[in-house]
């Protein structure tokens, strides 16, 4: 998918939502668990019931392994089922992955052309050979993790590198490297207030928000320090979302949720 | 495993070799493309011709993701034939994963639980709530990136914050982690000059030591920098060692190639 597809459809749906699809045995309603394939069931019902009111679905690959090679297939049916019912929406595999050359085009591979995910986020600490390779492939999109939502952000990417913080040195760096319009990043809600001096470094990049609802983050802090002509931000909620109800009708609670988030984002969008 | 059972393994067969699992099916030889598994009848003759000459086995994930499901097989049924046929064998899922606290514990269990190896590689960027999900496991390893052997590790990991490099600051924090006794950590051969300021900080630590061979690293300069009392290295050699031979009896070259590091490796020991 293209950007500018991407840009279209959140038009056309006034939504910027993401979807994070973390699907954690333990806390899905109980009776999934008799399906074949409960999690793929699970994620069947939350798209079902949420796909006219977001523009992604981000499904965390953690999630998937945890559970083995029954996960992997759950993942792989998740894409498929997307792909072939709402082609229009961006998918991201949320996989954070980095290795060196040879080893990262394996994983864009994976991800790519094996699972035919839009997008996937990739770690920046191996530097930019481990990052290319992702960037290599036309109309697939690589969300470089800039500034996480979690305490441990503060542990390195805060820190100074020559009087910059290690997060803008990743963004200024990453300008530099081959099809780096491929690039999108993940900044973290729970730091909102950073992102007025993302936007003067990555002015045009799509910005991955994680954090709202569930960790803290707040929307309209979000959009009026992150927002740019193309709308240029992602915002994904997971828990807040997918969980929301446990009964039998647990995807008409989340869907409620996200037409409540969704309602926000056209009410934002209409003010800009 | 306990690092002291590794340290007793690594004495009784005079080797600290890591052979790296990275198996590509455009290299492996034609003949194993009419299995039903090609992934893992190829390593199946790799670790029966070389487990008496190594430590370590270290498949990267990433060689298997981007064959799917197959791919993912492969990984369980070589995990599998190690831990059944060689339990005595140090086990590395190079995976390079770290995520926010409850994600990195659903990969801790894909990979310590599902999986049953003894290790995972682990990014650093992410910080300490990123880490210590891993660590929290008993007799379970966790392997930092510290310093890479890339050329992308001078990207970001040999800058500067506060005057110290960005892997120092890593090696320094994470010994302030919970449970960082379980900690081991990444650095490239291709660096064997920064062993020694790397060994002022962390003594004690076992070090996986990728980029020998294939990649230009030198074995008596990691070993002259790098060695403490217990060994405290995990030399790894991948496409080296696995792509040695191209005929039915590849794995009697990947052999050849694993006795003369293994040799080389019992001549250090006899010295040190």
């Amino acid at each position: 998918m293209t950007t500018q597809q991407l840009v279209a459809e959140i038009k056309r749906k006034k939504s910027f939502l993401c979807i994070g699809l973390d699907v954690d045995l333990n806390k899905i309603p109980e009776h999934l668990l008799e399906e074949e394939d409960p999690i793929f069931a699970f994620n069947k019902a939350i798209i079902d019931e949420t796909h006219h009111l977001c523009v992604a679905y981000k499904p965390n690959t953690a999630f998937y392994e945890a559970y083995g090679i029954k996960g992997w297939k759950a993942l792989e049916k998740t894409i498929n089922y997307i792909n072939e019912n709402h082609p229009e929406i961006f998918t991201i595999a949320d996989a954070k992955r980095g290795d060196i050359g040879n080893t990262s085009t394996m994983y864009a591979k994976a991800f790519f052309e094996d699972l035919s995910f839009d997008s996937v986020t990739v770690a920046p600490y191996m530097g930019k050979d481990s990052v290319e390779p992702f960037l290599a492939f036309d109309n697939k999109h690589t969300i470089l993790l800039a500034l996480t939502s979690n305490q441990g952000a503060f542990d390195f990417q805060t820190q100074k590198i020559d009087h910059q913080e290690v997060y803008k040195k990743v963004l200024e760096t990453s300008k530099t490297w081959q099809n780096s319009s491929n690039l999108m990043y993940v900044v973290g809600a729970t730091k909102a207030e950073y992102l007025g001096d993302i936007r003067q470094i990555i002015p045009d990049s799509f910005l991955l928000v994680p954090g709202v609802g569930a960790q803290g983050g707040n929307l309209q802090d979000v959009c009026k320090y992150g927002m740019n002509e193309n709308i240029g931000l992602l915002i994904n909620s997971s828990r807040g979302i997918i969980y929301a109800g446990n009964g039998k009708d647990f995807a008409k609670a989340s869907s409620e949720k996200a037409a409540a988030l969704q309602n926000q984002m056209e009410e934002i969008l209409n003010l800009s």
